[in-house]
């Protein structure tokens, strides 16, 4: 692990960069702004660490409220039991003897919950003797994992039921792609969508005696409209602690609250070959541009336009200031959650000082 | 930094995954082909340590003839010289005063060079006492860093000569953008625009009684076209130790050698929804999109399609047989330098053999 990336009590400009920040005072609202747009709903909270893969992030969700963590790879959930995370679902399969021998050595140490869509992997889980709570994942329209609503659920839960060890647990129901649909009403037709292959699915599970005790799901972009349909009592939202450029881009209405971009990346301008054109210290090894550019915070005419591995080339418009050299930008992440995985460290800053440094302890847990 | 990827020992099936792969022979027969085509010629190799961040692969590139290494990041050049190479190029502007600290305690360990294109950067460098090869950045084409051939190149080498610290080493000249040109022709007259530049500029300094003793510059794509020209005596190749599907797409033809793939992302199948879809462990945080998907090794029929943050989803042909769950694949990266920044440790395998683990020491460098 590379050394802390600030000190604690240096001001945020004498950060080297390119340096990952968050802005204590609105990830600390957006915390809250969560915890209260469900408050008093049938409904828990489960954050999603794939996006923050940082223990002490994970810590402060469950003191406002969250029943644990989900999370996207076994590795992932161990840094979060190792970080002090008592109960981690990894929302996703886990497919292969050494990671299934993980993942039933983890739930000796905490209560861990993982996916299913094929019953040979329940085979392989209910072999490796741990006790797991198990969770059918449902195709609800990303076109990834899971198996559609119907027969292949009830063959799955009764497979899981047949083994000691395994817990049904319930449904997966996970609608990634409506995260990022622009329009709310768009979005809630997706998540309808989902609902109802939710809601024939435990029609089905309890015609056949089956009790289907979680349905868990929902996005930042979205949670609020599964909260409302009332087909889920378990939420994963994980983007809304930092947000970035792709979510800034949805519309953002009622029943959703807004989140305020907390999650920076600190950048040296380190060239001036022209008035209108400026490059920074931060490429795409700095900042993933899979969801597109990172843009620059708080500079109008500024246009972060281009990125190579270790530059990213701003535009300067023509009545904006050109910036010296030397001088330091923010900018905001195209995508939150890969962005993060670049960095071993948050660099926390209140008030323009860094308040905390926090490893990111499951940076690249990949397995 | 994580626990070892794979055991010495261990058959490349049973590595678990995502795990970043090298075929030993391949990246063997590499090395020796890039020595093998510039054997005679006036020219050095320092290759570019920005693509593997790896000490034992730099001690590879020394062992095979190459003077030392560049690297972009000040934080790269201190892992190489930690791990035994003595001649270190920051091929870059090193801007802000902690990283010429870093940069002037460097060059008390080892041979160190760094590039400027602004008299303030100048002035920074030789204020911290370090004994430094300075090179002047040319703009040959990449619309980046650098200054125009001309006046301002004259300003800064006599800039550079006024302090006793700093020795004004010669020109960095490198076409990135031209490593990428599918046709060799386009290519050749890309790097004839960069030679006239660079001539223009050695006949300036030369005029005004100024010695450039290097001009350095050149990549994978490229090399040969700048080493047939003549204007380089240094160049610069990273990518042709493993390549990429980027890469792969270029012509390759006479003077360029063929290199082969010898990098690769080992990935399992984690779910079959349908036959004609298979979706696999490895998505965007295992292999890097900002290039373009990665491709499925040796798999006729397959086509990695998309990819998530933590998933792949594999088209298969309807001619193609399906992959079993838990099977594995092999990719090639899209793009080399930022998939194996994701990574800590490649896995070297011969023949179907785990022979080495290699930690990747600059993964995650930034500064």
């Amino acid at each position: 692990m590379r050394p802390a990336a600030a000190a604690v009590g240096q001001p945020l400009d004498a950060v080297d960069t390119p340096a990952l920040v968050i802005e204590l005072d609105a990830f600390e609202r957006n915390l809250r702004t969560l915890a209260d747009s469900v408050k008093g709903r049938p409904v828990r909270v489960r954050a999603h660490a794939k996006t923050h893969k940082c223990p002490e992030i994970g810590k402060r969700q469950v003191v406002m409220g969250a029943v644990g963590v989900c999370c996207q790879k076994v590795s992932e959930a161990e840094a979060m039991v190792e970080g002090g995370i008592g109960d981690v679902l990894v929302s996703n399969e886990v497919v292969g003897a050494p990671k299934i021998e993980r993942l039933a050595a983890l739930a000796r140490r905490a209560r861990v919950g993982v996916c299913v869509d094929h019953p040979d992997n329940v085979a392989a889980l209910a072999a490796s003797g741990a006790t797991l709570d198990v969770y059918i994942e449902l195709e609800v329209g990303m076109g990834r994992c899971g198996v559609p609503s119907g027969e292949p659920v009830l063959a799955l839960a009764r497979g899981i039921a047949s083994h000691r060890n395994l817990r049904f647990a319930g449904l997966q129901a996970y609608h990634g792609r409506a995260q990022h649909i622009r329009s709310t009403a768009d979005r809630r037709a997706a998540i309808e969508g989902a609902a109802r292959a939710v809601r024939v699915t435990e029609e089905l599970l309890n015609k056949h005696g089956i009790e289907c005790p979680i349905v868990t799901g929902a996005g930042s972009g979205t949670y609020m409209l599964e909260v409302e349909n009332g087909a889920w009592n378990e939420i994963q939202p994980g983007s809304y602690i930092f947000m970035d450029v792709d979510y800034g881009r949805n519309e953002w209405a009622a029943p959703l609250p807004r989140f305020e971009q907390s999650l920076f990346v600190l950048t040296t301008v380190m060239s001036t070959p022209a008035p209108s054109r400026a490059i920074v210290d931060a490429g795409l090894k700095a900042s993933s541009i899979d969801s597109g550019m990172p843009t620059v915070w708080q500079r109008d005419g500024y246009n972060y336009a281009k990125a190579s591995d270790e530059h990213g080339l701003v535009e300067i418009g023509a009545s904006a200031k050109a910036p010296r050299l030397g001088e330091k930008l923010l900018l905001v992440p195209g995508h939150c959650d890969p962005t993060v995985n670049l960095y071993d460290w948050y660099v926390c800053v209140r008030d323009g000082v860094v308040e905390h440094v926090w490893p990111i302890t499951a940076r690249g847990a990949l397995l």
